[in-house]
């Protein structure tokens, strides 16, 4: 029986974490959840799952789910909250393994801290990985903790890596959608609207996710996260467009032979493979391989999506640049669906905020928290400066 | 250093385990040749590879063999022929690794002796699998001795299986190129000549092999080879037509995960991956995903190709009916090469054969020796009927 931290868990990734729970309770148990400022769905999920501690993210709503459930007659949950209280779900003694689904640097200092107690550590946090992906993979390497991916094409990856060793891959091809704008002529980039660019073809996700699927930005995010993850240089991992988003990503070894990841788009299955593995449950998540008719592939625009540049460049230097690359496209995205910059507004913040970014490799987490700071409050004075020439 | 048993040598299989060769020096040498009747290629051979033991089909061959590298001074290369010559290049002292690549039940002594004798086997002789598959796998896994294949579609399987276990394993899926008939109207196809059946669409092949390609027993045959090599049942082994033969096979695993392979059509990829197992060496056999536009995939069509539901039948029963599916084909591709039947008499003449086979479970190879020849007399008498009736 593993019992799970799930960090995130009134998120889309977490509510499928807990219906893996519910598939499999022979197999899995929740210990601790950390939830954010969805308070009704904290208490619902607490009712239904007993856990030993729930966090939230300000003390005014733990101690209004503290209240709920006093009312209700639950004893026995301890109820925290903020940072110190994720980070006391992470590495609660009870935890055998933590998923990591807290969206942003929010969910840094708990994931680091899992890794620090010894948990292995599910991934669906794809910022994490980006802006302390250096300093979690050198921790977690020290540790011997396993770090297992959750997001698709991490995922796929990592299934696909079993078949050769590290050293034997030549290159990894990540799957991209292409997003709503894959044909879109370039000049009309422009005068893309948010409601146009929230219209994802395939998965159906959060804002900001979305956003950053259509700038293709979402997929620079993955370069990083596949750097850190796998240990590979820029240089060898490559983006294929894919739009059935039926592939999930491929490994390319030396001898020539490619190996790719097939199934159905639902996380379920990402989370299954990383909580189980190295086993593999049987799942009802079954692909009909039989219905498959054709797959498409097709090399990336970087013209039509300039982020995708960017995050090469970023990846190819490191710590604050990625940090930045995270931090500028999340206030972009902010003021783009504020209408305050045009969709083509992204890419030149998050670029002119790189170019603003001082080289520099923080160590610790704090460290990366601040150069976080730094690149968000230069991401505002970017689009601060565009509004007022416009 | 493995030293190697190439028994086939001159075959196309051999050609390109040489080339193979020739490319890793300091991984490969050859030890012993088996060749059969091409005695120009097998003279050259020698003189090029200088191996301690070369066989070939007939005793006058071999002394023709012998006399020539005499004259042209080369000591040291033991000659010898026919079934025993061919045992002794697969059992040699110096040998570490055998590459079975002799076409047809010819080979199945010699690929028996080398799994008795301990040897790691490369298989790229389907008719050994179909026809005494129970024998050898049941030998190879009482003596730990690797069998590793050399086929496209069974390699990529092999590569694929390497991402779980036995058990997790849903069902496999053989790729199919689905030959050059795909197509066709089901009404022309009694007249098809053996001009339009030797020509195929995406690989270059023996005369027999290509009809079978044809007429989708190629695939059939398939099926039966992975049951065996993987301990599989039949229902458990599916076939996709996927006309662009780039994902050579795939692997369903029971938690909803499918894992492809893809690679180059070139037979020196899976050659090298038998070769190496379980390390992978670099190659130049590359294949250019970022030029991949697209990849289609169709369900069979068993009313087309009856040969297909004739070899699930086969599977089904096992022992003397694989064998006699082998057998009857090979007279009847025969029989329509030299126009004696039609196209649509090929399936005929193996579903008659197959009818009058009684149900038998040969345990030792001259027992599949046995059941072949039966075979093989039925499938001449039903083709001599249907010509008189004709």
């Amino acid at each position: 029986m593993k019992r799970l931290a799930i960090l995130g868990s009134t998120g889309s990734i977490g509510q499928s974490t807990l219906s893996i729970v519910e598939s499999y309770p022979e197999r899995y148990s929740v210990a601790t959840l950390a939830a954010g400022r969805n308070l009704d769905s904290a208490y619902e999920q607490t009712i239904r799952w007993r856990p030993r501690l729930v966090s939230l993210a300000t003390e005014k709503l733990a101690s209004e789910l503290a209240s709920r459930l006093r009312a209700t007659g639950i004893t026995g949950v301890e109820v925290l909250w903020g940072t110190a209280g994720s980070v006391a779900c992470a590495t609660h003694p009870d935890v055998d393994f933590v998923v990591s689904a807290i969206v942003g640097v929010a969910g840094l200092e708990a994931t680091h801290a899992a890794i620090l107690a010894g948990k292995p550590v599910g991934l669906a946090n794809k910022e994490c990985m980006v802006a302390a992906g250096e300093i979690l993979t050198r921790d977690a390497r020290e540790r011997g903790v396993p770090l297992l991916p959750i997001d698709s094409e991490h995922n796929a990856i990592h299934q696909c890596m079993r078949v050769g060793t590290a050293a034997e891959v030549k290159q990894i091809w990540l799957t991209a959608s292409g997003g709503p704008f894959r044909q879109t002529p370039l000049e009309a980039f422009a005068n893309i609207t948010p409601e146009q660019a929230l219209k994802h073809p395939t998965w159906v996700m959060g804002q900001r996710i979305t956003i950053d699927s259509a700038t293709m930005l979402n997929k620079g995010l993955e370069i990083i996260e596949a750097c850190r993850l796998f240990n590979l240089p820029p240089s060898q991992v490559r983006v294929t467009v894919h739009p059935q988003s039926t592939v999930h990503s491929l490994v390319e070894y030396v001898d020539g032979s490619i190996l790719a990841q097939i199934s159905v788009t639902d996380m379920r299955l990402p989370i299954l493979y990383a909580l189980a593995y190295p086993e593999r449950p049987a799942s009802t998540l079954t692909f009909d391989l039989a219905s498959l008719s054709h797959l498409d592939f097709e090399p990336p625009d970087f013209v039509r999506f300039p982020c995708l540049r960017l995050a090469y460049e970023a990846a190819e230097r490191g710590g604050a640049h990625c940090i930045a690359l995270n931090a500028a496209d999340e206030i972009a995205v902010e003021a783009f669906l504020a209408r305050e910059i045009p969709f083509s507004g992204i890419p030149r913040t998050i670029e002119e905020v790189l170019e603003r970014t001082p080289a520099h490799h923080p160590e610790t987490i704090a460290g990366v928290l601040e150069a976080d700071s730094q690149a968000r409050t230069r991401a505002r004075e970017v689009i601060s400066a565009a509004v007022h020439r416009v």
